[in-house]
């Protein structure tokens, strides 16, 4: 499939040929109407936003970036407002409305009706990243003493706005969850079956709560292979769904998170070249300063060794290979022990297994690594002699089981301590990994070398 | 929802009553019981299989870890893998064939349909991870001059086995992907209209070819919020769909490829646990020795200087703090233009804006930094008084600068030149960081202190 390609479009706009680009916009796909509005100056956009086909308009926008969502709010008319926040799903009029300055709020809920308001303010209440916050409230619900044919014509009569129609969901006189059921089972059953009859209700009913997390909501959908999974509130009563393309954005979200927290960054939700420069210093500047500080740790064991260092030459040089080395192998194995852990691969309970494998694959690269080093210095006639390579070549052995060591077994610690284990990652198992590498390496110095 | 709690299970399992065994499980979600194998031994395993109801058994059985499959293969008859083969869905055989050893491999082709042996031949031929070898067959195609009842009829014989229903292709005489037809938009719509007048045929109509990278084929799907995205050969004819769980595995495992590479690992699909201790050694001893020995360049810059550290006190003790605080620095910067990259944020043409950026907010970082850093010595009272402070300080602005730079540039420059950005991330910025930096501090250093 090709690129998307603006330039026909632009011209009309240039030209004012707007009735030629309402026919030309209304044969394409609604993301990328809004893709193409994005790039639009503010006051065309919403001149082209108004000439939109009315079915498709409420759409388009729910695509918008929500800069655009505010400026169109701004400047359309209650009525214009009252009709979309009405087409839109409301889990869609609920992010516009996290999003917008407390003005364009104020604005929408006002013209919004009061049962839509009452469910915003609802949803609004849950807690952030819950899955009450993320539902939306448009499925199908079937009182389950339907018949098949009946359930159809409900379908038929209500079903057109729903966010998906294809799965159902039954429910008894109070709400309550009782099975769920497909459209292409209504479509090929027999029309007087009762839904209760064929309904799906296994004894593992899939659903979440409310108040579970959007983490969790993502991982039962995964593990189900749903299109949408049911959320119900504490009395079992159904109040929701959350779909798969809003799984997908958590996914997203969530992993987005993990790099950011394991680069010693503080995790941000925005594009990167929208973030204004002072906000990059905030995400940053807290780790940096920290890391700094404690890397202090590492300069007092270098200058407690100072004397030694400025004795034999060669032993200072060694310095950023070991640690590097260290840092390196240290950063391997708790890359993989955090996302083992985020991906369910292992569990507290298994950290005898991890450890011991961790040590086993230290000792090899240790091993090896330290050949290596040793024969480095060797071909590259580094000062010091043979007692310096092998005191070298010791100190790497050693750094790399030290650091696997600590890099495997700190995300699990974290775990345990319920701290979320891609914070502790890399630069902080680095300023750990230094220190002790460098107190074996003086320490074999000290002892064979002088 | 609860954790599934397997317990009563087992204990059926032990007594013997697969009777009872056989009720329970029938009752149960495909995945769980799926999940529950995977936790008995490999002869009760099968046993257990076997007893499950001939409906659900080869939904079971695509759910199982690929090491489960090849044993249940290995000991079922091969009338019963012909069964199997055929109630399978096309992609689920194909990632079969590709997993389980050679002899297996015949087994399941010589039990298939010529069809199906066919088809497979055809799927292990298309380039790994391409939208051929991913997608499957399953799909319901409906000719594009069927009416909406005649199409219903279609589906109603032909679509139960299929992996999606809900969104059904519409193809002229010579297999020519059409337009897309919702199932919603059959049932709702007058029985006597054509598909061709309803179906949806926008100038965009979205597909991606066999030849298509999966990343590609999850970004359409992800971009336009599909549930399924059709493929077409050459000959723009449909060949097969792409269905949304399987762009979740996708999603999944290229992002655990961008941890692994960051980390400067050998991606790798397997489970750690699972993962043989040879086989992490050779994922992990590459990039440790490379960077090792490339670690040789930073190392023969303090040998170079280590006269002047011999005798300056107090400035090889910083020689890692200003490293660390370079590397963590970079590393966040290349972090974060690695993942902007990844998602679409930022693209080559962007260069100048993202440098600019990543300088503006090093000015502001390093110079915190440095004011930190000076203050940290006076506090402690480091060795060698206020000129190697000024020094220290200098030289941690300088690296900060140097690192944000790089970091931000080598991802971009790495796609300039058509390699993956994530594989020189961390440990490869941090040995050019690290080596710059010591020269400007060393520089530094012998410009003020000597």
């Amino acid at each position: 499939m090709e690129e998307m390609n603006f330039e026909s479009l632009m011209s009309l706009v240039e030209k004012g040929d707007f009735t030629l680009l309402r026919n030309e916009l209304s044969e394409m796909n609604e993301v990328d109407i809004a893709e193409f509005l994005g790039e639009l100056d503010r006051d065309v956009m919403i001149r082209v936003y108004r000439i939109l086909p009315k079915d498709i308009s409420a759409e388009v926008f729910s695509y918008l970036e929500s800069e655009d969502q505010g400026d169109i709010i701004a400047l359309i008319s209650d009525t214009e407002i009252n009709k979309l926040v009405d087409d839109l799903f409301l889990d869609d009029v609920v992010d516009l409305v996290e999003e917008v300055p407390a003005n364009l709020v104020t604005r929408i809920l006002r013209n919004a009706s009061p049962e839509t308001r009452k469910l915003i303010n609802t949803y609004l209440n849950y807690p952030e990243d819950s899955a009450g916050s993320i539902m939306t409230n448009e499925m199908v619900e079937l009182h389950d003493r339907l018949t098949v044919q009946e359930a159809i014509d409900h379908i038929r009569r209500t079903g057109i706005d729903k966010e998906t129609i294809y799965t159902c969901y039954c429910i008894d006189n109070s709400r309550h969850l009782k099975g769920t059921i497909d459209l292409s089972d209504l479509v090929f059953n027999d029309k007087d079956a009762l839904l209760r009859e064929i309904m799906d209700d296994d004894k593992q009913l899939i659903y979440v709560n409310t108040q579970d997390d959007q983490e969790h909501v993502a991982e039962v959908v995964k593990h189900y292979d749903l299109l949408a999974v049911p959320v119900v509130d504490n009395e079992n009563r159904l109040v929701g769904i959350v779909t798969i393309d809003d799984i997908l954005d958590i996914i997203e979200e969530e992993t987005e998170e993990d790099f950011e927290k394991m680069a010693a960054l503080l995790p941000s939700e925005d594009e990167y070249l929208k973030t204004p420069v002072l906000v990059l210093v905030k995400n940053r500047i807290g780790w940096l300063l920290v890391l700094m500080i404690s890397a202090t740790l590492t300069g007092s064991i270098i200058q407690n060794f100072e004397d030694m260092l400025a004795v034999i030459t060669g032993l200072t040089a060694a310095i950023p290979i070991i640690t590097g080395t260290g840092g390196n192998a240290g950063n391997q194995s708790s890359t993989l022990a955090i996302r083992a852990l985020a991906l369910g691969e292992i569990e507290l309970k298994d950290w005898l297994k991890v450890l011991f494998k961790e040590i086993r694959v230290a000792l090899i690269c240790g091993a090896i690594l330290g050949a290596a080093n040793f024969a480095r210095m060797l071909i590259l006639h580094n000062p010091g002699g043979m007692e310096v390579y092998i005191t070298v070549s010791a100190a790497m052995f050693i750094a790399v089981i030290i650091a696997k060591m600590i890099g495997c077994m700190l995300p699990l610690l974290a775990k345990l301590l319920k701290i979320d284990p891609a914070v502790i990652a890399g630069p902080v198992i680095s300023t750990l990994v230094d220190s002790l590498s460098l107190l074996a390496y003086f320490g074999l110095a000290k002892a064979f070398l002088i």
